[in-house]
This record gives structure tokens, C-alpha cells and sequence, in this order.
């Protein structure tokens, strides 16, 4: 009933947006990145630095528990780490939702249990470390909004390190649960953060307020024992 | 050896540009989208709008003949056509590179056969049209550097259509044969258009000077009667 609800609403609401025609209504207060708001927020953004590098790595998620392994790829083809062989021409290969499993990764969390419940923002951190980069977790709670607005925007314009934040969607109006992607830029005038969400059948990249997205950072996880989301902040 | 080589000139100069560092170099004339230079010719570009909603749904092509279908993929996505039902939350669905083949595309060539050996232009534009949009295309040999230059620049900045092209990579200095991938941007001052590169694992999207790319395209295609390449504007 749930179900066949949102999908009459996404189908009667489409009508209103011809651009997101098959994804979800967004909420109030939120932005899409391919609206006129949404793209001059982007061509004004004070710190934009990531973004060219994720965008030309976005990827949909390749199942419903898979943000963290989409999101994995998207850093580690943008950070240029080490990329597995493959069979597409020259040899060349690229990060995907398959390869970015190694027998390092599954020590963390096997894949198989990912498939089935995703993964915590502690086991995303643990499967980016597995990957031989440098990684740190910051759990919402443990921190603050200022703290998390400055780290964010600064990861944001270096050359060097990628943010990843894991937050309730519904806390800022989405459908539903909890969620993992990158971070793309900020735009300081009006306080957002652009999401590349990586749930692209659902959403557009949204822009969102800094002080909404921490406080659905600042979730308690029942996956986590109850601690806090938060985000990931990654180099090599 | 041909194989060889080339995977041992990318190792190497790799090691020069550490932000592709796992793709091949960038010939002379040609600009990386996430390089200062690339950056700035996108927030200057005087027309940009295709490339907002084409980033939404940026992929890689599955196979090394696959560009045709993940720029259907992208383009159906992009242009807001009816997408297909999936096992995705709530039953959203996105076009990709299996779910692009229909029966009505199957009758234009069949995917096996697109497997071994790609499209032609005109096979290109027979299977979006499979897809009930409206289809303009354009043989360069038929047409001018001028016209082509007006054409895509319209479409790069209006909401309703959308440009891909099919070059000889060869011709830019890019390995090898042809190609196709939308374009997402034109810079006026430069006379540059960006292409949208579905082999992420080969190049980042780059600009490439008009003149160039007409050119590329202005290469006659033995798989399709010697008949020159060219472009496709689609429409719904
Ligand atoms: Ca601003
Ligand atoms: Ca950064
Ligand atoms: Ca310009
Ligand atoms: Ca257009």
C-alpha cells in the first residue's frame, strides 16, 4: 500500500517537472542540481574543487543497499587509486559496485551481508582503509555543525581529499532510511551542500542546508549500536 | 605489442598527471574537464544547459562497443522519457545499457550484433527513434562546420533536445576508431565543445575545438557504405 502510494505520487507529481519525470518529488528546502537555482548555486559555489573529479565518476547505485560500494567507486576512480585490471580495451580499468570488493574489504564487512543491510558509516570508513587509503570518521554527534561546515568546505576545495557524508534521509524529506555519497560543493552565501547522490533512479544531486544535513547526520544508527552518522573524510 | 605499448606510454606518463592516472595521456589541443583550464571553460561556457542534466546520468560504457547504447542510456535519461519499471526502491527505474534494447531497437540491429561490432550513425539514430523520440541526422559530409557549429550550440542550450556525436577518435589524436558520446557544452571564446567520453576508463570528458571535431566526424565509416560520420539531435 506504501508502496503503490509513492509510486501514484511520483507518477501524479512528475506532471508538475518534466525534468524529473521518473524520480521522486523532492522536498521543500531542497534544491535540484539541474534546476535554474540549482545551477547557478553550482556556478557560484565558493568551493567546487571535488565535484569535476566525482561527476566524471557518478554512478547509480547498482541495488538498494549498494550507496557505499557506488559511493567507494566514485572516490576511488576520483582519487586515482590504483585501478584493478580489466577486459575493456588497452587493459584499462575503472572501479565499479563488483570490483571494489578484495579479500581486504571482505574482512570488514563480506559483501554478501552488505547486499542484504548496506553498510555503517564505521564499516564504510573500515572498507575505505582496506583500500590502502587514509580515512577519517567522524560520527555527527561527536563533533558540531561548524565543525563538519569548516571540514566540509575545505575537503571540498583541496586537490586532494573527497568527503562522504551518511545521513537519514528522511530527515531532510526523503525517502527513507539511511543513506551514503559524496559530496560535491558548497555554496557559503546560502549555507548548502551539494549531495551526488548516488541513487540517481530516485533523486537529482540536491542542494542542501548545512545545518539540515548535519542534523540528519546527527541520527542515531541502530545498525551502529546506536551511535551517530556522520561523514568520511578521505585521502590517499 | 601495439597492446603492449600503449599500456606501458600510459604507466608512465601517468605518473606526470596524477588526476589520470590510470587513463591514457591527452593529445596537444585537447582539455581535460577537471584540469584549471577545462574547469574555467565550463563556468564560461556560453552554453551549458544539456550538460547539467546529461551529468545526472554520466556512465561508463559497458564494453568496448558499448558507446552507442550508454549514450542512449544517458540521452533517454536525460530527455525524461519513460523509464523502465525495476527491482529498484519503489520500483524506479533507469535506462542503461541492457534496458535500452527493445524489440522495437532489436528490429533496427540487434544488441548481440551492436556486441561484436558497435553502430553507425545511422543505426544510432534508428534506434532512438525505436524509442519514439524525434530524431534529426546529420552526415558531416552533408552539412558545414558552420552549420554544425550553429545546430550544437542550440541544442546545448535548450530544454528539449539534446546533441551526440560520432567521431573518428584517431582524428583528435585519441585512440583510435569511432566513437560516439554526447556532447554536453560549448564555449563560444574558444569555439570548444565538451564531450561527454562514455569510455571513462579511457579519457575524462574533454574540450575539443570545434574544427577538430567536425573533422572527426567529417571521416567517412566503412561500416556504414563509406558514408561520412556526423551527429544526431534528438527531441521528444
Ligand atoms: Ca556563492
Ligand atoms: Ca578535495
Ligand atoms: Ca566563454
Ligand atoms: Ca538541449
Amino acid at each position: 500500500m506504501r508502496r503503490i502510494f509513492f509510486l501514484f505520487a511520483a507518477t501524479f507529481l512528475a506532471g508538475l517537472s518534466p525534468l524529473h519525470a521518473e524520480t521522486l518529488p523532492l522536498p521543500d528546502g531542497v534544491v535540484a542540481f539541474d534546476s535554474p537555482a540549482g545551477e547557478a548555486l553550482f556556478l557560484g559555489a565558493e568551493a567546487r574543487q571535488d565535484y569535476f573529479q566525482l561527476s566524471m565518476h557518478f554512478v547509480t547505485q547498482d541495488n538498494p543497499a549498494f550507496c557505499g560500494p557506488a559511493s567507494m567507486a566514485m572516490v576511488l576512480n576520483a582519487i586515482g587509486a590504483p585501478r584493478p585490471a580489466s577486459k575493456m580495451t588497452l587493459g584499462l580499468g575503472l572501479f565499479d559496485q563488483t570490483n571494489v570488493f578484495t579479500p581486504a574489504t571482505e574482512a570488514v564487512k563480506p559483501s554478501a551481508d552488505i547486499l542484504k543491510a548496506g553498510m555503517t558509516l564505521d564499516e564504510f570508513g573500515g572498507m575505505l582503509k582496506a583500500h590502502d587509503l587514509t580515512v577519517e570518521v567522524r560520527h555527527a554527534g561527536e563533533t558540531s555543525l561548524d565543525d563538519f561546515r569548516k571540514v566540509a568546505a575545505q575537503t571540498l576545495e583541496d586537490g586532494d581529499r573527497f568527503i562522504v557524508v551518511n545521513y537519514l534521509r528522511k530527515a531532510i524529506g526523503q525517502e527513507a532510511g539511511g543513506h551514503i555519497s559524496p559530496l560535491g560543493a558548497y555554496d557559503e552565501d546560502t549555507d548548502r551542500f551539494l549531495i551526488l547522490d548516488v541513487t540517481r533512479y530516485k533523486y537529482p544531486p540536491v542542494w542542501v542546508g548545512a545545518a539540515a544535513l548535519y542534523d540528519a547526520m546527527n541520527t542515531p544508527d541502530s545498525d551502529n549500536g546506536g551511535k551517530t552518522r556522520g561523514y568520511v573524510v578521505v585521502g590517499r
